[in-house]
């Protein structure tokens, strides 16, 4: 009998949170955004509840208006590095822009850190949805949406490359002989594109998982073709199951296209579960953060989206304002379904700055109706696992504890790591060294 | 009665090691340098013994006759960031090169360590010597060296600018009334200079420290007018404890000239102590590591600091070659060092090759003798400190269970540490932020 496929799990630690109210919560360490003990506790109530990943989400621009998370928070590479050393088995991360950085050092400092926590590592793909962050990096301006995913390409083709500089048994260490290494089976890149000259080789092996996994973030054509040619993982987000649906079967079809199987790329919508013993339980905890946003947050979160416009100067209960492009070099698939939604159902500006800031979402109920949920998308193919995102910690641990047993018990989902590796564990192949390859098929 | 000035120490971390035989010892595991427990021992036994701090040297080219610790390393922020999770006092710094990297970024990612650590973080700039690096950075050519430090210089101003965007009291975080931060005390840099055009802010606050502390490992005229100007400690290597007095005395008088304290820059010469229970035994290690190398090993190590030269094509027992100004835009100091020291001494090329790969040094015998020329240097004013550089992991033992209670006993080396963060132990004050010191300024 084949082993039945399972559900994936990944579980986003967010400081004080995406709701730009949430630090005001109880629960909420209110530095939550640079403490480490936060992280690392978030990290081990994942790794309890076998999670197969924690991820780190990342921005390079900040305004005074930007929500408290963005202010004041880690940087990906070295929280990720910092939770490797506490963790064991929970897969690490990152959010890392090709817009803003140079392929060998993140090629590097990718594999560092799947070494240090032996085999773990993840890199989430983004071309940074921020215009202003090219006045924090000496550049004339934000490339445009098509050029910055035409870099991104490029961009992981080179970092793929140098991360096969190595093929795995190109170090000896023969201490008797002094042979530390076969110039064999060390290649250089010698990389010459439109973007970058790389010439390598690495100066780190290919660890234990081959290479780190690829997320990519962005859910636009020009997002999913990325992912069907390239990525491992796709981290997306969808209002119904519909929707989830259709960007599934997408997504796999393209990973068709190029030659790949729908297995090789896993899709994760990520979710906001807020779970209760009781549906009232699980209503009031939804209340509790909900009330703690004012419409002025809502404005300002809604902003961000739209290249930092300011929405105070349209009256709040009339249609919301016609943007005309604004937004389309941003978040262009998330300020699209913006404009979409409000056209479609009506809605006033203020409707649609606090739906945006604190959605009511699918998943809010008891652990069965938020299990029967999870069980729907995973088998009706809207999603291969979720990433979880809650705006309180108690979130997350209420997910581990009340959801996560009842999926173990239905036999969907995982109740023992299968892996060390973060490959491992989300059932992905050890990518082939494209060297290696090169001379098995030339032998042939 | 004021209180005396401790001796500083810190320990060099460097995998299978600076001599490309090290590796073959059998104290040596020989996947150190990629060997993330290898690199938590040491730094555990760096904290037990007192030491201020770990130190992650770099580099960003090889080749196939690159020594093997360069080979298969880790990347140093992200091996820091792993050992800030485990270790508690000791501070941690690395290496990075302001000639391939991001102001923005490198900023963010050791004020992140910063926060990780809670206040340990400390960043070695360096200009990087290898030409080749250009090659792996869609360069068109590796910049000379005074252009490296004119980046460099304008570099640091950038990130001491941009650790500066928060004032430390700048979050209020007060889950009442619903306010995060004072607008008031968070600054974009607005810098437009040469080499570099970056608004700000930082997206992270100051942290324990204040700034990580800034080392810096030129030696060279410009290296030393950049550390006098706005370093707070220099690694250094001298041969003798004249030269050392020299350099010293030449870096205080930089800083005394910028208008600091000769005590807001500290000096480190790196020392590779072998330390016996007996002079016999010292002597025996020594031999033991020094066996290791061959010829071979040696013509190539040198090769490295004169840009990869080709040394096998000379006659081995003939005087060292006249190279013109090779190596002159590399590491300039190590090698005018190099041919000076050839000419004085009338070395031929094996003696110049050997010499360099396994200097024997001063600190080689019984602990005391060690311990009185670490104390001779303290004490003369050749050192504030010293970085350990150990061929084999027991060497750093060996210093922290033999040499160190010896230096306790005298009166001059911590027996506990007296802060928990790296400025605190070094005795180095918290710099002021910038914004904080003008408005002060500006209302007198």
């Amino acid at each position: 009998m084949a082993k039945q496929k399972k559900l994936k799990l990944g579980a986003i630690i967010h400081g004080v949170g995406g709701n730009p109210a949430a630090w005001r919560h109880p629960d909420v360490p209110s530095d939550a955004s640079v403490n480490f003990n936060y992280y690392k506790e978030q990290a081990l109530s994942a790794q309890a509840g076998k999670f197969d990943l924690v991820f780190i989400a990342d921005g390079l621009y900040i305004t005074e208006k930007s929500i408290p998370h963005f202010l004041n928070r880690f940087e990906p590479i070295t929280i990720l590095s910092a939770l490797a050393g506490v963790t064991s088995n929970i897969g690490l991360v990152g959010t890392l822009s090709t817009s803003y950085s140079e392929p060998f050092t993140v090629a590097r400092q990718f594999s560092s850190l799947d070494h240090i926590s032996g085999g773990r590592a993840g890199w989430n793909l983004v071309t940074s949805p921020l215009e202003g962050s090219a006045k924090n990096y000496s550049k004339e301006g934000h490339p445009s949406h098509p050029e910055r995913y035409k870099i991104a390409d490029e961009y992981l083709e080179v970092t793929k490359g140098l991360w096969d500089s190595w093929e795995d048994d190109a170090f000896i260490r023969d201490k008797e002989s002094g042979v530390f290494f076969d110039p064999e089976k060390l290649h250089a890149l010698e990389h010459k594109g439109e973007f970058f000259s790389v010439e390598g080789p690495l100066n780190i092996a290919r660890s234990k998982q081959g290479q780190p996994v690829i997320f990519q973030a962005g859910s636009s054509d020009d997002g999913k073709d990325l992912a069907g040619k390239g990525a491992d993982a796709v981290f997306t987000g969808h209002g119904n199951v519909e929707d989830a649906k259709k960007f599934y079967a997408d997504v796999k079809k393209k990973a068709i296209e190029y030659g790949r199987s729908p297995d090789d790329v896993l899709i994760f919508p990520g979710i906001g579960p807020i779970v209760g013993r009781t549906e009232e339980e699980a209503e009031r905890k939804y209340q509790e953060i909900a009330s703690l946003v004012t419409i002025e947050n809502a404005l300002n979160y809604l902003g961000r989206f739209f290249e930092h416009h300011d929405f105070s100067q349209y009256p709040l209960d009339e249609p919301f304002p016609d943007l005309g492009d604004l937004g389309a070099n941003s978040f262009r698939s998330g300020t699209d379904k913006i404009k979409q939604d409000a056209k479609e159902h009506h809605l006033t500006l203020r409707e649609v700055a606090l739906g945006a800031l604190t959605p009511r979402g699918n998943f809010i109920g008891t652990p069965e109706k938020i299990a029967d949920l999870v069980q729907q998308w995973f088998e009706e193919e809207a999603a291969d696992g979720f990433i979880i995102a809650t705006g309180v910690p108690s979130g997350l641990t209420d997910f581990v504890e009340l959801v996560v047993p009842i999926l173990q018990e239905r036999g969907i989902y995982r109740s023992e790591y299968e892996s060390d590796t973060l490959r491992g564990n989300l059932g992905l192949s050890i990518p082939e060294n494209r060297y290696v390859k090169k001379k098995v098929t030339t032998e042939v």
